[in-house]
């Protein structure tokens, strides 16, 4: 071994982000310890920081240091329109990517039956008593266009017509900019399945 | 903004390690918090133990959290033979895939003139006192085959011999397993000038 004890035990645990291999790991450690320190200290006291303070929103599950996010916070939200994602990350997309002006009901996950995941896993009772309170409008459901997203957005839209609540799902079809020969036959058959009339 | 300012300041931290752009930091950042704390909490705190306690050894100038590194104090290497790298990934290297029994001198760097870094920025004061005081039968040179890993070797080269030691230089060629097809001119030149007699 070329070196000390310390060195090898920070490049295997840095292995525990996702997409850092051995290589990786011996790269960013050679390049903290060489030529950035500082911020090898301030990452690690942000890191220790975020990983025991860092817990779920009280409204939507999303993760916040707060009891309640930023977005169920704020009054200037509409809180009749409930988009359902699955996980904080796609709030930061929609966020970043549309108007919606709505609040966020955050999975953490989708059903997944043969893992285990059930309905008490994805806090769908908390969403239910919302539904249930009234006041909701619209559920967007815009969780993602696999067999668990699909899954997940039928057992969603069931429990909101029990409620009385419109469900919508996020449209599929050709990205914007695709070319149809890049595109794949599922997306195809949704795109042209969902095709709807110009209006000029 | 959709999520707390800890967790912004986490994927701002994170963007310190190499090769980290703000959709990776995110990404490890959600990991992290949704499925992986235990692991975080752990890298935090040998994050800052190795900021704050790993130094460089004495003797070969590599870094280690000991005085002297594991290869430097160990009672079976050959001191006679110095083998002289760019960095301490360089020496994780060639210990995993040469023989050589050898001690080292680590440049941490290479001569670069343009960006001022002389001699004494590489330590090579603290190598000529080494190859002053005796005992030194060969240098062996295994900065990068780069303009300055040269230019470094050739300086090096000239200090060996103002010490009478002997100086070599890794050999450049084309790689184990190497098509010619796929291997640069200037290589191949390297190869074709250095070519050796079969002896059978």
């Amino acid at each position: 071994m070329a070196h000390g004890d310390l060195i090898e035990r920070l490049i295997d645990a840095l292995r525990c982000l996702p997409g850092v291999g051995p290589r990786t790991a011996q790269r960013m450690t050679w390049h903290l310890l060489e030529r950035n320190r500082d911020a090898g200290r301030r990452l690690a006291a942000v890191l220790a920081d975020a990983m025991d303070r860092v817990g779920h929103c009280r409204e939507c599950r999303t993760l916040t240091e707060q009891d309640l996010c930023p977005v169920c916070s704020s009054p200037r939200r509409d809180r009749s329109r409930i988009c359902v994602v699955e996980n904080p990350a796609d709030v930061a997309r929609i966020e970043a990517g549309t108007d919606f002006r709505g609040v966020y009901f955050v999975l953490m996950g989708n059903l997944s039956p043969l893992d285990g995941i059930g309905p008490g896993d994805l806090g769908l009772d908390q969403l239910a008593r919302r539904l249930g309170v009234g006041g909701v409008a619209e559920l967007v459901l815009a969780t993602g266009a696999t067999a668990e997203g699909e899954a997940t957005a039928h057992y969603l839209a069931e429990m909101a017509r029990e409620h009385d609540v419109t469900a919508t799902r996020i449209a599929q079809g050709v990205p914007l900019g695709g070319d149809l020969e890049f595109v794949d036959s599922g997306t195809l058959a949704h795109a042209f399945s969902g095709r709807r009339e110009i209006v000029l």
